[in-house]
């Protein structure tokens, strides 16, 4: 086989992604490996999740993206263990040896030790999690006008969503578009703009990421949208018949879950010490205490910088993929390695909805129209491949003038 | 309540589309009932299993073609049970009440007393079907990609389809297309133009319902896009491991199930003699014996006139749709009933590949690159809906120039 060293990337994603693509030149055979066949577009999963976009229109398969580049190989498989002594990645009955890691395996939703809630309230965090909450979604009016009972519909049109950063405000905001534009006209028994969408947040305001003006304009945005926005208010209960807020109950078939984030699993198989959430602290290199062979890149690595923290978002994904990319060729080219990772922020976009969204540009704060504008343009910007592109900004420019939402299919019930 | 006739349309395809549609200015109350909450155009249904086309792009919510239509409601339930003498369709624990009913379930695939096969040779029905399906031939190839045994990646670079009608020529001639050009430089260890397609018909020709000459030009283009045929051949045995064609042995880890249809249950529930598919016979104005306001419609119904059967396809579902609710305005408008129903015959089609077709147009019998553009105009010109026909051009436009397929997505394994 071939002599060259063999650099192992787990994780398709912005991070994973990224990292591949730093290596293109890089005289080192890659293997990346994921679970799934696709790299898909985080940002805009909440709209594969409310029926405005298909699953195709955010995804792509990561031997496509990369087909050009012959240095990699993509494995669709789970990983099962990693050994970093060994330096081997076990997999579907298989041992790679690697002489470089990259771990971008990325996080999944928490729901704080109630492991159970998750059969209640479906969390965001992948396509199969967006078309089971589609199904549920539209499921929930399709039910509601079936249904005889006055309480039950009422139930039925009650939508909770927990956690108010920007995928929780996304989905409240759209869901109350979907209820109050697109299904309209479209029920005989039921009045679907009597939907109920409530975004509960424990934190004392929505997208606590933002600044606190952007933060206020964005609940008035939701208000204004039809969204009730409980501040405070801790989830104490989820089951089948709705949630507990506080000690209050509230009757709802469709919870939806945007409140936490655990690290995967993976992180556990590096064998060294993880932060509270799970976490793989790294150095400023991105490698891990006792392995400079290995890195942690993306939502799964965890790092504070004289600046503070970088956040986990698609960005700063990409940055540090591209960061652990230089960082290996330099040390296989037996050149100087780059200075310390830096993070450079280029600001913070959170939609709302139709011409509703908050931007924090640094000094440049912006709020509706325009912010939205620019949420807009930088996603479509930023989706891979130009088709999707295309097709996504038609199923907009349709979504924007007529209200309809063209991708209201249920395929598969939960 | 209102005191108009109650008219029970079950099944959303198009007889029972078209069928509502020629009730909107009856006057009379209209329930449609289908079990999904979306029409689906089943003739492109091979382009979502093979990854052409996202799932969206061929359906459309009924409430949403319907939404204009104030005298229907739908709703989206399955049906338990029909009492033709209370007059009442049992459904989610509630009885309808009707005055007309027209029954256009349509059929599902049959394994000739084989059902266990089903789990190894899925067909082609519905979207949920279809995405199974793409699930199974994209993870072939992944998995094909990660083996280490020369005999295991052979048996997941065979694709075996089973029935040469229109929709196992559509997914045998799409198959080799997709092995052959669109996956060609996607992976390192596998050679997917090697992959194995084939197409086995227990007749002597592929494409039965079409003249002869058309046959043979079929079958001519199947081969040049790399399909084997086997004709006059049966399967005796599927699982796990592949198909037992005659005494023959083939490993084959995805086999596609195109051999052959049975009528859907609710047939049965209608308390007449069925035909040994288990369709219904109705008379010439489609209704059935003995119940004059129970009509069967589509695939479910078996008509044979003077110039022979009428055929399971979408023209003559949408006719017979059509004349239904015109015999039930003219019952209800105490006018005369129109004259029996006649099948109008406008061709056959069928797509075989990228540029290869056959049509049978009557007098005007066409294959190759003209069949192929008449086959593309006919079906982008009959799809639902402005937007799905555009963005299906896109896709197709895009196909066309690129091989690339943009809905390569593996959403849910099996």
């Amino acid at each position: 086989m071939s002599k060259r060293p063999r650099v192992i990337v787990i994780g398709g994603g912005f991070a994973g992604l990224w990292a591949v693509r730093g290596l293109a030149k890089a005289p080192v055979d890659v293997l990346l490996l994921d679970r799934n066949n696709h790299h898909v577009f985080q940002p805009l999963l909440y709209q594969v999740a409310t029926a405005g976009l298909a699953a195709p229109s955010i995804a792509a398969p990561l031997r496509h993206i990369l087909r050009d580049q012959r240095n990699v190989t993509v494995l669709q498989v789970k990983v099962d263990g990693i050994d970093t002594t060994a330096r081997e990645v076990h997999a579907a009955g298989q041992r790679h040896h690697y002489d470089y890691l990259l771990v971008a395996s990325g996080v999944s939703h928490a729901y704080f030790g109630h492991d159970d809630w998750q059969q209640w309230a479906p969390g965001l965090k992948t396509l199969d999690d967006a078309m089971n909450m589609r199904a549920r979604i539209l499921s929930a009016f399709e039910i509601a006008e079936g249904c005889t009972d006055p309480a039950e519909v009422q139930a039925q049109l009650t939508f909770v969503v927990v956690g108010a950063g920007p995928t929780g405000v996304e989905l409240a905001g759209t869901l109350a578009e979907v209820a109050r534009h697109t299904l309209k006209r479209e029920f005989r028994r039921i009045d679907p703009t009597t939907a109920r969408v409530v975004l509960v947040e424990a934190g004392p305001r929505v997208l606590p990421a933002f600044p606190e003006e952007l933060s206020d304009s964005a609940e008035r945005q939701l208000q204004k949208l039809g969204v009730q926005v409980m501040k405070g208010r801790a989830i104490t209960h989820v089951d089948s018949e709705g949630v507990r807020i506080g000690d209050e109950s509230l009757s709802a078939r469709t919870v939806l879950w945007a409140a936490g984030v655990t690290a995967s699993p993976l992180g556990r198989m590096l064998g060294v010490p993880l932060d509270r959430n799970g976490r793989v602290p790294v150095a400023q290199d991105l490698s891990i205490p006792g392995h400079g062979e290995v890195f942690v890149a993306g939502d799964l690595a965890s790092l504070v910088l004289p600046a503070g923290p970088v956040p986990g978002i698609a960005p700063a994904a990409k940055q540090m993929g591209t960061y652990a990319a230089r960082v290996i060729t330099a040390r296989v080219a037996g050149r100087a390695e780059p200075p310390p990772f830096r993070y450079k922020h280029s600001g913070l976009l959170a939609t709302i909805g139709r011409m509703a969204a908050v931007a924090d540009m640094g000094r440049l704060r912006l709020s509706g129209l325009l912010a939205w504008w620019l949420w807009l343009l930088a996603h479509a910007y930023f989706l891979i491949g130009f088709r999707n592109r295309l097709v996504v900004l038609i199923d907009w420019a349709g979504a924007y003038w007529t209200y309809n939402r063209g991708a209201r299919i249920i395929v598969r019930d939960q």
